[in-house]
């Protein structure tokens, strides 16, 4: 038994958070904190927690007495403020998994210029959390900067391709759509029920932050500069991300080439489920899972590839990749807890 | 170690059924048929299961066969198809647990009357399968009829009060919704997508099928005759029941008199969380788990009392109460494989 | 042509009666108020306005100046702020239609105690809003209060049963729900996207403020005096609003008495639509127009009549009906503006 | 005032077609005709269309009778149908606006290679029925072949780039998402209610047959052979079209090249509503109108332009569209009975 505290579990993922390590034989949830809550029961915030979770709300203030006594720390805070609680921790054996953006970037300037704040925690000792990308760096990270809900679609869909060179990066197009709690549990006009509901909108065109992390992974894998164009859209659902991804097939690159590079890079991945050449991930079919669903389609016509890929935003796009990073960076067996069946329908 | 099998899997409840199975560290599910889909595998039909479950779907033709390798073997068939199956392994030792209404009538002819089928398995030795209540009945029952899904959310709710005398039971209105999940997967005009979204309707007022087996489980309990008004509604969302249940308060009863009820008889009630006088169920609270939130309001202008349930239709509704029946019957611990947190948000 | 004013434009019922009054060809806006945007377009608060209004928002510190300039001002303020308009525009020619609950009591005591305001306009010459039930007094009042939204689609299902003394009124359960547009556009928790969806739940039980205008309604028609139940329910949807209406059927009445009673009092009203003994309104029928759908359903087994009724809670429930009352008092033909197709699906 | 008749109206466009022609002050329904509901009332199928329509449904049987007896024929049948009629009615004065796909190639060969049927009216005299671009030609037509919902979407997006070689046409990819009502009224399972709630998928990637309809307006307005890539989604709601449309930016075009395009194809233009450069067209904001919201952006780090576009998928995507295409045709007002505000929330 380890003992994990979750640092700002209001949140939509804080909460999925708790839903998962509840079911963790070999975790024990310690510390639980809360700004605005402090002192407040978390099944107060969260009534579907009721006779599962007693937890006082503790108060960030106490971050280094916490720190010592968990082996592991979830970060779940607004992005900007992890740094401060890993500078903070970083003398101490305790591990940190930061579900936010801080801990994501190789190059801390790309950070700086797409979130817009000043790095803190520059020279920390990270890697990124895409375990079926970086599982080996992973296992012994001292902080675990797990990867983007959108990124991790994203780069789960294209990396076999980019690091087999069988598309051109720069032409890569990826249109995804998100549920909305993905947008956080602050309530504000915009995800206010009656203005979403029978709505459908695209967002942050060409800005979105997701993008240079996307940008980070497949130049990694593939060894080229790459810039791409990212669109997310907000469906009218709670949870789920699709990205549908275009990218230019290489010239001299036919459709049978693709399939075994899936193939070699996901055959045996215990989350990524291939559904193949023409294949559909829906949503639905992963909802409340840590699975990550792919097929693709080539249009002969075009030359282009569209690799699609379905995950839960809050479980493979966050809690449950935290907890997968967890289970290989504690060295436990890595679907621990996560072999849920997604709940249908 | 015990062996199971899901007759009729091709429904929400039966699919359901295997993703809770699929948790249950005793259980090994090893026949699943269906008659419109024999011979494929329940993957293609349901691809949520994809890597989870591998079954070939086979025909209920076998289903002597199939329960002699069965110690249970749960029925989700429409109703009038389960006598049959329980005719037909009357013999056998294998134990029943029927999802549908076939078994759920201590006075068949009130099944008749309301279900317009003969009914040609009367003699059956058979519990109503609702573990609050009937619990000791159920531990060594040959064939448990599993209570159905309003009925479960409304037992539930008025069940104290009833057992109490705390209300006339003849001024017993439940007024009630569900989500499209509770009729089934047969496409049709009325479950079809643009019709029910932003719609909300009543339906079978005054007639629904669910309204004797409310009486009988009052009638038991209360040992007063009874008759109710039940009025479902069905509800733009994909899971969940809230029953609105209104009684008038038996003469000299007060609002103090009530708590009292519910605690003594749910107090140690590992699924039933109650959240008190003038709280607030959701069904999103109950979401995936096998929960049922109850509350309570009194309305001293008219001395009536107002009890609020919510459950998941498809988990304490019927897929999740089968496996708390099945663990009570086969003497696992009462909670094996439903210990599971909500689905929020 | 006649100029009119709406005093409070940025909430959905101000928004739809813009809507409304757009296509009306005897009415010019002249003045759209809103403290909090006040100098801002319309059509920024409200992007489904472009093109189509360019008013520029006013403060509603010259109230005396724009009722001077409106033969009608509409009020769509949080009650409590609707008084101090009436009583600012007393002395001017300037005739009022508050959506509001200001003045929609004749007791200005019950108004008190169930608002917790004190009423500082309680000489005001008034009229319930109603018009199949007030048509006559709207004529020619100063100021209509606009009935409410639950208690439009409650009363008009109840009322020929009370007028005629068909029923027991303090029998009388409504069990009503409505889309999330009734609750407003401001933000809170509560109504955040993701809270809702796939959510149902009751709220403010055996407390909601329209239970008193339900009852002074049937008090005023059946001369009876009245104590009912009243239910609301959230339903993850925009707009509608279905009540199912419980009564005992008083002593002495047949199922046969029924029809004839709905008949007499709606047989030439244009909005009401009579579905007759059976029938089934829903929510999507009446989408976006002024209708309300009301069917019937005798339980001989327990003598309860219930009635079923859908409005659109926005329109019948709110703006539409303010339109409706405007045309009466204008002298206009009562469906000026109003007779659309319901949106469907 | 003039006749028309609706061939085939029990869809969702033939159901919405009847509610704008209700409003429309010079237009006379004579005759609608469905094959499955001979005899039936429309209202019976659509009672939303209670006391507004009245018409028993008659047979394609008589065509010809109701080809005489129709200024103008409107047909809502499936794809291969329309074309029967048309032959049927070739030499009557009778004029047909098809919101099918049977009239809308001007090379038939491509219709044939993309829907599987042969083609039996070659020689129609057919305009491809999108008035912002076909206008003149939609005046004096004998045959209207409406354009299609995506299709409308995503050309009203990209006509200004691609009639001032603003972009590279061969790089265009739309990317676009529907409301389920665009799927028609047939039940089918993958569109039953509990299958798409919480659920977003693609579709027909890489062979959606609305590809080559996009494919000849582009070519029609650049010049230019083009092959286009096409991904439609499904969203779960009912209504609505969003097309995200990304292209590379010719060589030597700048950002501020893209705006006057804009202008000066849709500045005046009653039903296009040009949101700027930035700006975001959400589905709801056209929500039963016929407008078309336009927005763009312009990625300077991957030199692509993206064109946001927003339609109502039943009115300017189909119903609404063929109405002004009739206004235009038959010499009325452009807008009349178009002219409505866009129902939100």
């Amino acid at each position: 038994m380890i003992k994990v505290s979750v640092i700002g579990a209001t949140g939509y993922a804080g909460a999925e958070l708790l839903a998962i390590l509840y079911r963790h034989p070999q975790v024990n949830v310690v510390h639980i904190t809360s700004e605005s809550h402090t002192g407040k029961k978390i099944s107060e915030l969260y009534p579907h927690l009721n006779h599962l979770y007693d937890n006082e709300l503790e108060s960030l203030k106490y971050i280094e007495a916490i720190g010592a006594d968990s082996d592991f720390v979830f970060i779940a805070l607004p992005h900007g403020h992890a740094m401060d609680v890993g500078r903070k921790l970083k003398d101490l054996p305790t591990r940190i998994i930061d579900l936010g953006a801080d801990y994501r970037f190789s190059n801390v300037s790309v950070y700086e210029q797409w979130y817009k704040v000043e790095h803190t925690h520059k020279d920390a000792l990270r890697v990124y959390g895409l375990a079926e990308i970086y599982r080996d760096e992973i296992r012994n990270a001292k902080i675990i900067g797990n990867a983007g809900c959108f990124t991790t679609a994203s780069i789960l869909a294209l990396a076999p391709l980019a690091k087999h060179h069988l598309i051109d990066v720069n032409s890569i197009i990826v249109d995804a759509a998100s549920g909305v709690s993905g947008a956080g549990r602050s309530p504000k006009l915009g995800n206010h029920f009656p203005e979403l509901y029978d709505n459908f909108k695209a967002y942050n065109v060409a800005h979105h932050r997701h993008t240079p992390e996307i940008e980070q992974a497949i130049e990694d894998l593939s060894g080229m500069k790459t810039v791409i164009n990212f669109t997310p859209h907000l469906v009218p659902m709670s949870r789920g991300i699709l990205a549908t991804c275009y990218a230019n097939l290489s010239s001299g690159i036919s459709a049978e080439m693709i399939e075994p590079a899936f193939q070699k890079m996901y055959g045996n991945e215990h989350f990524i489920r291939l559904l193949g050449r023409d294949g559909y991930p829906e949503t639905k079919y992963v909802r409340g899972s840590n699975y990550c669903d792919i097929a693709w389609h080539i249009d002969e016509r075009t030359n282009r590839v569209i690799v699609l890929s379905a995950i839960d935003n809050l479980v493979k796009g966050a809690a449950g990749q935290a907890v997968q990073n967890l289970n290989i960076a504690a060295g436990f067996e890595e679907n621990t807890a996560l072999d849920v069946v997604p709940m249908y329908p």
